[in-house]
């Protein structure tokens, strides 16, 4: 602490950003021919799968868009699973598909894939990744790095130019990000499990977005006053890594926040920091998708 | 030089690498029941694009695989050129289909985004470097990073766990090329014309790609002794920036090969290193299509 605690921290709230978000978004909504409709295809019984849904459906009602629930028993196969997302890319009046994430599948690559590239509002399809990647400013891109860079952006953190360590290689945040970083003219470095020197990585990084699951992975020791840490890791606290992040006291991300906090520029909390933006994002990419 | 100097430096030879890999797809078309056949679509007069269509024909020819080469006059327009391509889509005694560059329109993903992922041989469709970046081993990787890749390879220098640069951000190399790093296991870092301090990139990796452009942006001083330096620049002597390594004395890479050669690991030169392996991973990726 004493001289070198860092008054100013800026606190990364993506809560306080989410209700910003909902309110626009509920204007765009007004002004619209017809209800937006989002198209939820789950599998009966998987880990906190209602508590993800019941949150998707809350937000979609207080912005005016009508979430629907396409859930199939627990036992079912692949081919009805894909069969019922098939089943909401044809239908015209969906504008948004998306496969609540778990499945009791292992290749979780075929479903993602299943859906229409123009409904993918997940943006997981190989099609939008690859746009993502190519980075000519097209593709729909994962809900979650698209919370990512909208919370940095509200805060005024400009990832031009600056050096950013993403830790983390999944197809739902560290790998779309880092293509979208990239588009965005941050030199990025993507880190994960196989990485030599990660406290290395870490501190020659400008900013840091830890999306790997593991409570405590950055501590004080690690970051430094300039740094920029975003944390997207949920937890809960007896351990177990989760999906999204859930009402409840009980998540932790991957930043040791206490100890951390007054170390660095600007950080984002769990929960309360990505968590919250993930929802807003998913329906930002549902109401530009509609075009 | 003194005792500095690296008496042990690989060098890695691409162009002996190429040898090998055309006997190897030599003797994979032997076995087959047909001639496979790749069609390249390109458009009159474009700069050198003769020349890089001469070098394809011969390499197909060399292994028994037929080329054809389907020229659009100089002034065609996009919808022509997009129903040429669309034309080798639909053949099927068609087995690749590549559009060479460079051409005379501007939005040039419109034309990779032409060519049925299928046959996208030099995998610059949204589809292919979709799944090259989601990482669960699909997807056709473009030629020219495919070639960085095999090369090292072939000379048991592995990317697993190391801490990989890659100095450019194309959608031929750059960008593929870090994709696919990263499912290899490396660490991976793209730097660009926006990266605010390269030379620390540079000295901070175990390997460097570099497919800037730019001559002699690496010099001796940049480089450490245990680094492998691959250099997939191509320009003329004149300092223009080229598409592809042409068979000619004047062409020189982003590294200054002589000072630089003694002082690192591994490096391969230009020409003769990463530019004819273009061309035999070009065709590996033809003979893996046809599945």
């Amino acid at each position: 602490m004493s001289y070198l605690q860092n008054m100013k921290t800026k606190i990364l709230d993506g809560k306080k950003l989410r209700e910003k978000i909902r309110i626009k978004l509920g204007q765009r909504v007004e002004g619209m021919r017809r209800t937006p409709v989002l198209a939820i295809v789950s599998v009966k019984g998987a880990d906190r799968s209602d508590v993800y849904i019941r949150e998707k459906i809350k937000f979609g009602a207080s912005i005016g868009v009508k979430v629907r629930n396409i859930v199939l028993p627990a036992d079912c196969s692949a081919s009805e699973l894909l069969d019922a997302i098939k089943a909401q890319n044809q239908d015209n009046t969906v504008d948004g598909v998306i496969v609540q994430m778990p499945l009791p599948f292992s290749d979780l690559r075929i479903f993602a894939n299943a859906v229409n590239p123009q409904k993918d509002v997940d943006g997981l399809t190989d099609v939008n990744l690859g746009k993502i990647l190519a980075g000519a400013g097209e593709g729909i891109l994962a809900a979650t790095a698209r919370g990512v860079i909208t919370l940095l952006r509200e805060y005024d953190e400009s990832v031009d130019g600056k050096k950013v360590l993403i830790i983390g290689r999944s197809t739902l945040v560290g790998r779309p990000l880092a293509a979208a970083m990239l588009a965005l003219n941050a030199t990025v470095t993507v880190a994960h499990s196989r990485t030599a020197n990660i406290r290395e990585e870490i501190r020659s990084a400008d900013i840091v977005v830890v999306a790997a699951g593991v409570p405590n992975l950055i501590r004080r020791e690690d970051v430094r006053s300039h740094q920029v840490i975003v944390d997207v890791g949920i937890s809960l606290v007896d351990g177990e890594k989760i999906e999204e992040e859930i009402p409840t006291k009980n998540v932790v991300g991957d930043v040791a926040f206490d100890e951390v906090r007054d170390s660095v520029s600007a950080i984002s909390p769990v929960p309360g920091g990505v968590g919250p933006m993930t929802v807003a994002s998913l329906f930002e990419n549902l109401l530009d998708a509609l075009r």
